[in-house]
């Protein structure tokens, strides 16, 4: 259904949120104009985020509707602009959640690598692009994408277990790479589920000793064969107490109303770190002294760059990272929102297109 | 008074809390025996901190009385241990806020000079050696402290206003210098009191650009002098605003219950660091996604280990860094304790015994 000639006007199917509360419905809209840099893709797989719930509960009242979700996107070039370097018709290849920013020297993020702190970085589904018309993601057949957003699968990935690599491994290999985590380095990972899975992976990856960090029992077995070395048990008392002053790094990726700071700090080795990847609506909320008596550092971590996004998938294929995956054709993406909601993924959601 | 021959057990005298809540009042009592490895110094200068208000108000029902206070200690060594190496009788020396710690090369902490950070740490008064004396501060004529933790002044310092660097200016200065903040890097210093306006003078020694933010329009023109770039008023919004996304660090030495952590992480560039170097009793409250978005991090910083108390006190030789101290006799204790709680201190005390 995608067009594969550049300068023609077709139509994409995808599947939109039309409405603050609504389910995904068949949509039909014309695909941005294919510029001179830009790739169009034909998307095989997108994975579900679950900031992708976001376009339904609209909680900020800041969704424009019609919006097709999806920044997990894994598919094919199918042509490319005239000005397209190092990416050829048929090659596998990723967008994850931004497909533009101001790409200047002069910018304090782009001259760092740092495209998603751009002042105009432009989101992959639901942001206007400078010319004021709103970006479409995954949930479709087909979409366009300057070259500099589009990352190259590389061989050893499996293409729908790549998608969720593309925002949720993002998320949690960056800190772990920009910290320069160490063989040897003790990670901590707090909440099991799509990003906390692969943090378990990546840290192993990295070669630390790995203590997952849930407060579901069931999922113990299921830690231990993503690669932990020990699981503790949040609400087990001696477990937790074990683990003091013993962490370098706490991915925290879980959003529970629940999370006792000061403790979280009192498990941080001097100088470690508490890597907060998820955006609760919660507070952190934490005393001084808890993080001064160790120099504790809270640290926030949002994606990352497109070299590092790159970085990520040459280092999943070496290591053998692979998320653990649902797969659901594309039209049954109301089912996966669904399951999404009642907790019951495991790990990830990913949508496929028919071949 | 202090003795100066190893071996025999003279008394000192000095100014002690003896109850919660009560003034200081003379008090002697025996100095520790002078061990090999000990040293002996007469104290000359002793700063009041913040913190040793504690022993008086006893907040958490913790102080062991009767307790001599103060733990920014400046005089001359007046006896050594046998097995002292490096340091002299006449030697101009300073004691900070530890006075032991384990030393032990498989300790974490110790192992990587963090000696503030090692479990087995003793502060400098009121806490319990292993022989369960309990240790007695700067706040008297003399004080014997094992070699370890007797850090030579270097010359060009004013003794007097070395005291206040020992605590107060390791605080500010150790995260700089762990950070490696460089020329050109904008540091904000929040709060303009006994820590903030050391923190302005060390940023500027590292070349940073800096921008003092007070609740105090009135102190405008001493921060200036102190050597910040600009001046901004909290209160101030257009100026509070002027600083969004261009701090790289921001030291927050402010105890106020009102600070704004959203707002503080907005000003931070990506990756900037909040600094906490004081212990306020109320909580630090953020959003994550107010960390997030610009992978901010909040870091707490606690003194320093016992070389870069060293490090310090060469630097703030070199870049002329000058401490503003009222000095007041040691016997009017009393009105200095006075003055800090009235919050009339521009901007540190120094208690100073009789030639």
């Amino acid at each position: 259904m995608a067009a594969s000639d550049a300068g023609t006007a077709p139509s994409y199917a995808g599947y939109a949120v039309k409405g603050q509360g609504q389910a995904l419905e068949p949509f039909t809209y014309q695909p941005r104009p294919l510029g001179v840099t830009d790739v169009e893709i034909h998307i095989d797989h997108c994975g579900i985020c679950a900031t992708d719930l976001n376009t339904i509960d609209n909680p900020w009242g800041t969704v424009h509707y019609p919006v097709v979700p999806g920044h997990e996107i894994v598919g094919r070039v199918v042509a490319v602009g005239s000005d397209v370097r190092d990416l050829q018709v048929g090659q596998a290849v990723g967008v994850g959640p931004i497909v533009l920013s101001c790409m200047a020297k002069e910018c304090d993020a782009c001259s760092r690598g740092l495209e998603p702190h751009c002042l105009k970085v432009v989101g992959t589904y639901g942001y206007p692009y400078p010319d004021g018309e709103y970006s479409q993601g995954g949930y479709a057949r087909a979409i366009r994408v300057h070259q500099h957003f589009v990352i190259p699968i590389p061989d050893g990935l499996d293409p729908a277990e790549a998608a969720p690599l593309l925002c949720a491994g993002t998320t949690v290999f960056v800190p772990m790479h920009r910290y320069k985590v160490q063989p040897g380095d003790h990670v901590g990972v707090l909440g099991i589920g799509g990003l906390g899975h692969l943090a378990i992976q990546f840290a192993r990856g990295f070669g630390a000793k790995v203590t997952a960090i849930t407060s579901s029992s069931g999922k113990r077995d299921e830690c231990l064969k993503l690669g932990a070395t020990q699981v503790v048990c949040i609400t087990n008392k001696n477990e937790v107490t074990s683990l003091t002053r013993s962490l370098d790094y706490l991915v925290v990726a879980s959003s529970s109303p629940h999370l006792n700071w000061n403790q979280l700090a009192s498990l941080m080795r001097t100088f470690g770190k508490i890597v907060v990847v998820t955006s609760s609506k919660h507070k952190i909320d934490i005393l001084p002294l808890s993080l001064l008596r160790n120099c504790v550092s809270v640290v926030g971590s949002l994606i990352g760059g497109c070299d590092e996004v790159a970085q990520m998938l040459t280092f999943a294929a070496k290591h053998q990272i692979h998320p653990w995956i649902q797969k659901l054709p594309m039209a049954e993406v109301n089912q996966g929102i669904k399951l999404l909601r009642e907790g019951k993924v495991r790990y990830r959601l990913v949508l496929s297109n028919d071949a």
